[in-house]
This record gives structure tokens, sequence and C-alpha cells, in this order.
């Protein structure tokens, strides 16, 4: 069943929810009666297109039907959820919530982006609005705070994972949530340092980026502390730095005031800092670094690393053709050089990637490797034969030259999206043993599961290049 | 000339430097009358052997050496830099610095690794020391906070700029300088949050390493607020948000109460977030997670990445040996499966890296792929011998077949640290114009480079395995 969601308000927050699930294969209708919506919901999209896919090692779904209505009742019919991301205006979310309530099916989860406001506030209109705050780029971060009726919130954070995001249930409502109120509290710190002049807005963004940022990226505040108070633990940091609370290190204590000429030196300097790059250019190499990072986490399992190896899992593995398809995937910035061309080490971590799927495929699964056995690559041939760019489709087709004793021989055929052959890489594997790493013969099962393929392949065209050595010609064969 | 570092006071801070400094090739002389200073050291160096090598594709310098001292006086003898890490008390620092201005060389360095204190604090007793603040763990975060006389600052940025580091020279002294006074701001926050049950210390973290957390790791605040404005702009965005100060979202006018109950309270949540790993294995899978994505950001030159790449550039490329020395690096964890072992993929990464240098070896270099040429793999056979393991070095060197008209035929050998062969590439190369896409011949200047190691090399043995092609029984030649 393919569900539908209803944004409402479009933008960079509504369009990144559009995007998001959009992009997990729902149905979305938008309702905003701004005439540039349109436009401004496709550059989202744009950028969405080119980012969350690359996420992945498989393919995500394919994307839902994306309507934009004039009616709103239209809009919300057969809605599973409803999301409000229009401007921070109590009295506006209060009319568009009183409306919804009315018109949305009666089951719908209704979630409003409010980077501000607490649900009981949201709802004195009789709505049972709940908070699902997302964090720009959301097509790409996958936190939502959810705040609100628990037992919405429980079913919100369902779908949400559905689609690869993280719920954070937050216990208590409060202004801001959790995450803002932290940003809230760098930020003003943050005017002090840049109207005392300790520092320009560049000198703020590094003190960031090149130290505790960093850190924070994979893991949080509490855990970077536990691990600085060393073996002594959490306590003993906190005995060590607690006192230091007590002084006045920062300005916290007050506001600054918010003057035109505080707001002209910080533009200036942010102008200096950035201003070489379009707002476009920014948004696509902060979704480039992020893809980067992110996919970096998968490796580990660590926070967001965890998310995207969790969705990964319940992604369809690719399907069956003549041959079995063993990768389909979406081709991401991080294998390319700077000219954009896929760079020749991924063509053979693709077909690594077809090897352990083909693998699974005959039952020489995770399990069976934690078994102690496995099967060693010990010799491959490449040839290049097409280029691929990232944001292209690559799907890898396998055949079975020859599967017997501790053998395995295998032929990949790496293919772009318009079915034309980008490369082939021929591989010959041997079976070992993991813990005396001698080579032994495979498991019956696997064995029996890997003869059966080498016997409906080899009925099959022997494909142009076996047996192939670098720079033979190719009118010898 | 070797320069040495003086480090006084071990423990996570003055061992992180200790290692950032002698893995960069000074000599270093410790002084910490703490009888367990040599072995907390060796825990940091530990650590710090198999992470910070692995942020680069060359090989860091050769280690210098490492001293432990009961004489101040000696350990200052020499010395370029003189680097304070003792706990946070005035009277302890004033001591030590006291001395050290007495028995360090003229024209040392010297500073201070204090969070907290001013730089004319710590002077008051006459000395000359700058604040310069690093962040854990020393040696993989690029930054230090310089605070105090100019000149001394610029000085040592230039060595820390050396050793790989990123300055950050604040324009006026405050307590904490920056990064702190932002992580302070949180702190409070947190433990409000913490202390009011809106969230666990697990959630709170997650609330930043889902969300902002992973944006801060490559733009910060300001430039992060500055996409957020759109085209539009910085001053629309705080035109937008601007009067949201006032509000009265943080509790931050106020600094709670750090009780005893409020202490268990944390520890409790601390423990039951990350309990079940202990510090040792928490340190290496951030150090782990912070490679990562570090790499990643290599690729765009974002924030760390820019630092990496620029001090790359600045290592020794490979040198000759009777064949030429393409590669000579560390194989990183990131290269790595589940069992250690190097990733197939990374046996081409390797080679294609190999590849690209002996390209500039022939003058076929970074200018001459802007001016519109370059070579294109076409085929490659690789023969996976032996296994590789992260923290291990890697050697390649290359070895011309022939080269001449379009063509360059190469064979690179993947050497273990002990010389034992891994892994070798056979690989055919065509030239391309690049804006025709077409082939074509390389430049006169080129093709004569290229001729001359093709001469060169054809008077070495053939190597093992040439003109294999996968699966050919080894007594067939």
């Amino acid at each position: 069943m393919t569900h539908k969601a209803t944004i409402i308000g479009g933008g960079v927050i509504g369009g990144g929810w559009v995007a998001r699930f959009l992009l997990s294969g729902w149905d979305v209708a938008v309702f905003d009666p701004d005439p540039d919506a349109e436009r401004k919901i496709s550059e989202v999209l744009g950028n969405a297109r080119r980012a969350l896919p690359a996420l992945y090692d498989k393919s995500l779904p394919a994307e839902g039907d994306l309507v934009f209505y004039d009616n709103l009742g239209a809009a919300l019919d057969g809605s599973t959820w409803v999301q409000e991301s229009v401007p921070e205006r109590l009295k506006l979310k209060h009319k568009i919530h009183e409306e919804v309530a009315k018109l949305a099916p009666a089951d719908a989860i209704i979630g409003s982006s409010t980077s501000g406001f607490k649900p009981s506030k949201l709802n004195a209109v009789g709505s049972r609005v709940i908070v699902a705050h997302p964090f720009n780029p959301v097509y790409l971060l996958p936190l939502v705070e959810l705040v609100g009726d628990a037992k919405i919130c429980a079913a919100a954070g369902d779908h949400l994972r559905s689609i690869g995001m993280f719920p954070l249930i937050v216990r208590k409502e409060i202004e801001a949530h959790i995450a803002d109120r932290l940003l809230e509290a760098v930020w003003r710190e943050a005017l002090w340092l840049i109207r005392d002049g300790i520092c320009s807005t560049e000198e703020l963004d590094e003190a960031i980026r090149m130290g505790f940022g960093l850190r924070w990226a994979q893991m949080g505040l509490f855990e970077t502390y536990r691990i600085a108070g060393g073996e002594a633990g959490m306590k003993h940091f906190m005995e060590q730095f607690g006192p230091a609370l007590s002084w006045p290190w920062s300005k916290l204590m007050d506001v600054p005031e918010f003057t035109e000429e505080l707001v002209e030196l910080i533009a200036g300097q942010s102008d200096a800092q950035s201003g070489h790059k379009s707002i476009r250019e920014l948004e696509r190499l902060r979704d480039d670094n992020l893809i980067g990072m992110m996919r970096a986490l998968k490796k580990s399992g660590s926070g967001v690393g965890e998310v995207l190896n969790a969705h990964e899992d319940t992604l369809p593995t690719p399907g069956q053709r003549k041959l079995p398809v063993t990768v389909d995937r979406m081709i991401p910035q991080s294998w390319t050089d700077c000219n954009n061309q896929m760079n020749e080490a991924h063509y053979l971590e693709a077909s690594a990637q077809a090897t352990d799927r083909f693998m699974e495929m005959i039952g020489a699964n995770a399990d069976y490797v934690a078994s102690g056995n496995s099967y060693f690559t010990v010799e491959s041939h490449i040839q290049f034969v097409t280029e691929l760019h990232a944001g292209e489709h690559l799907v890898v087709t396998t055949q079975v030259l020859s599967g017997s004793g501790k053998r395995m021989h295998l032929f990949h055929r790496l293919l772009r999206q318009d079915g034309k052959l980008a490369a082939t890489v021929e591989t010959m594997l041997i079976h070992v043993d993991l813990t005396s790493r001698a080579t032994s013969l495979p498991t019956e099962a696997v064995a029996k599961c890997l003869a059966r393929f080498a016997r409906e392949h080899a009925e099959l065209e022997l494909p142009q290049g076996v047996g192939r050595y670098v720079g033979e010609r190719r009118d010898e064969k």
C-alpha cells in the first residue's frame, strides 16, 4: 500500500519533507498558496535527488507521485501524514490546524515543523498536532524531534524509521525542544564574541569545524566528556569540571542587543567568509560533505551510520533477470574524481559488492563467514569500456564461468542506466578456512547452490573478454 | 634540522601533544613527576600511531626521539617549543612558568594548553607564555587556539601548520577563548534539560549527532545559517530569526545548581548510554569515526579536508629505488573489512594512486590534465597474493612494460612492509583528449619522458604474471 503525505507550506523545510517522502516511495500532495512554491520545491528536489540516494549502496524505492493542489481538502484526502511547515506565527499555524483538523482523515498523523512552539500551544484550538521538527537539509539529516501525544508520537516514529530517519521523542514539552535550545545558547555566546571583536564569523566557524564540531558528528556532548574523564569515568569528569560552571566564563546572563550595527557587522563578515560561493554552490558543497562523512560512519555504525545501515537492510536486494542482478544502486559523488568520472577503484568496489551479493545467493552469507568460511579473491581482470558518473544508476549482473571444488570463477558486467556496458570484471576466488587461512572446500550446501548456477549459466553465451590478458588485441580471439 | 619539543605534564592533552610532535618527526622531551606519566603517555601514543598516519595517503616523517626527564633544565635544553599541560590551577602554572622562563632557550615558544586562563593572567609572573589550546584527541583534531603576543603567536602558527594543525589566533584575550565558551553555553543548557527531565544524556547526544552535529563537522554556525537564509542572504536570516533572541527560550540566565543528586543522575544515565564499552574502546571508535569523516572531507577540501590536503602536499613523495616508488603510505582502518583485511577495491585504489604518481613523474601532472590531456585506464589485471591489514605500511613500485604512441602499459607491485609481495596490478592506459574524449597522442615532452623509463625498464626482468588471464595455470608459462 502506497502511503500519501500532505505537505502544507513549501520552502526549505517543506521542500525537504517533500523530498524525503517522495524519494522513499510515498505519494506527496503539496498545498501552498505561494505561486513560487512549485519552483522552490523543485530546487530542493533537485538537491535531494543527487544526495539522498548516494547514502546507500542499494536503490531506493521508485519515487511516488507529486501533485500540487489549490484545494486543501483535496490535498488532505487519503493522507497518512500531514506536515505543516509554514512561518513561525502562532495565529497562522492555528488557522491552518483548525482547518486540517476538520478535513484530514481521522487517523492521519498531523505534524508541525515548528522550531519553537509547544504542542499544547499549537493545540489550543482543539487540534491533535504533534511537533515533528526536522533539520536542514531534511533529505539528508536523520533527526526529527517528536513532541506531544505519546501514542501519536510512537506511530509517527515508526513511519519516520521506515523512511530512514531518526525519531527522537522528547519526554516533556518545552519551547524549542532540545537541539534548538542548545543552538540558541551557542548563538547568543557567538553574538557576544563577534560584538566584542574576539573573533570574526569565519574564525568562530573554524573554531567549531576544526575542533569539537568534528567530534559531535559521531558522538555527542556527554559521551565525549565521558571519554575525556578517562577510566575514572563521568563522575570524575564532572568533579573536575563541575565547579567551572560557577565561573563567569560566558556572558550568557545577558542577551546582546540586536542593533543595526551588529547586524551589519555580521552580514559583512559573512559575505567576506562565504560570499564567493552562491547559495546553491554552498548547498551542494554541504550535501557532498555530509554524504561523504555519513557514508564514512556506516563502517563503524556510529550515530547516523547505524541509521543508514539499518535502513539499507530494509531496502530490497536486487532482483533476478536471466543473470542474477547483484548490484543495483546510485553512483555517489564520493566515488568520482574531480572530472565527475567514477574512479577506477570504485569499479572494483562495485565488483566486490557484486561478489558479496552473489556469495549470499549461494548461501555463503554473513553467518557462513562468521562460522569460519569464506571465498578470497585471488585474481581479477577489469575492462574499462565506458565512463560512469555521479548520479547515474549502476546495475551489475553476475555470470558463473565455473564453480567446483575450491574455486569460483565469476564474470561481472557493470551496466549503465541505459543498459550500455560500462565495464567488465572477471574474477577468480578460492574458498578458505578463515581459522587456518588455508584453502578448503565449501560446505555441501554452498557447493550445491554454486553448481546449480554454474549449470544454468553454462547454457548462456560466453561473455566477451573472458580469458583476456592485458593489452590482448581484439582481433586475436 | 630536527626540532625539539618539551612537554610539561602528561595525561590526555600532554600525551596528545607528545604524539603530534613525535609523529611529525620532532624530538620530544617529557617532564612530569607523576610516576604513571610514561604509562599514560604510551597509551595515548598507541592510539595516535594507529590514527594520525591513517589521515594521509603518503607517509609521515620518521618518528623523532622520545626521552623522559627528571630534570626540567635538561628537558628544556635546545627546545624550539615548550608546551605546558598541567591541571587548571593558576598557582601551579605560575610556579612552572617562572622556572621555564629562567631555563628555556631565549627564543623558545612557550605555550600553555590552559582551557580557561588568559595569557595576561598566566604572565603575571613575568613569563612570555602564549595560550596554545588544543582539542582532544590532539593527535587528530587540527584546531589550536592561540592567544597572546602577536609575534610569538605568528611564529607558533607557522610551526603548527608545519605539523598539520590549524592555528586560530584569537584577536583579544578572554577567559576560555572561543570554542570552550560555546561548549560552556551548551553544557549549561544541557544540564537544565537533564535536570528538568526533558531528555536523558543519551537523548541529548542523539539530538546533537543526528542533526546539527553532522553539519558542524564541515561548516560552522554562521555559514550554515547563511545557507538557511537562502538567496536573500545572512541579513535576511537575522531579520527572520533575530527577534527570537529576546524569547526566554533558554534558561541561560541561570546557572543550575550542581547537587550530588544531579551528578548521580548524569553519571547513571551516562553509564546506561555508554557503559557497555570501555574507555579504550570508545577512544578507538571515536578515532576510527574521525578518521573516516576527515578523510571524506579531503575530497571537497572543506574544513579539515583542506588542512589535510595542504599538509599532505608538503609530505615527501616516495623516493627512487631501481624501480620508481609510486606509493609509500599507511593502510588506514577505513580500507579494511570487518576481518581487518584490506578490501579488494583499495588494492585498485593504491594502484590508481601509483598510476597518478607515475603520470606526475613523466610530466602528465595536474597542470597537464588541466590543459585537457590525460591517460584513461582501459584494462587492469590484479593478482591478490598476500593479505594486507590496517596499520601496515604499503609501498608500490611501478615498472613500464611499454610506453609509445597512445598507450602506456604499467606493472605495479604492491609490497608489504617486510618487502613481501602482497599483490600485482598490470594496467593498460590510453592517452585521451579530454575535450573531445577521443584518443590522442601525448605531448612530445611526456612521450619522451615515458620512453626513457620504458628503455630503462626494458633491461629489467619481466615481472612474474605479465600477460596472465584469470585462472591461467601457473605451469603454463
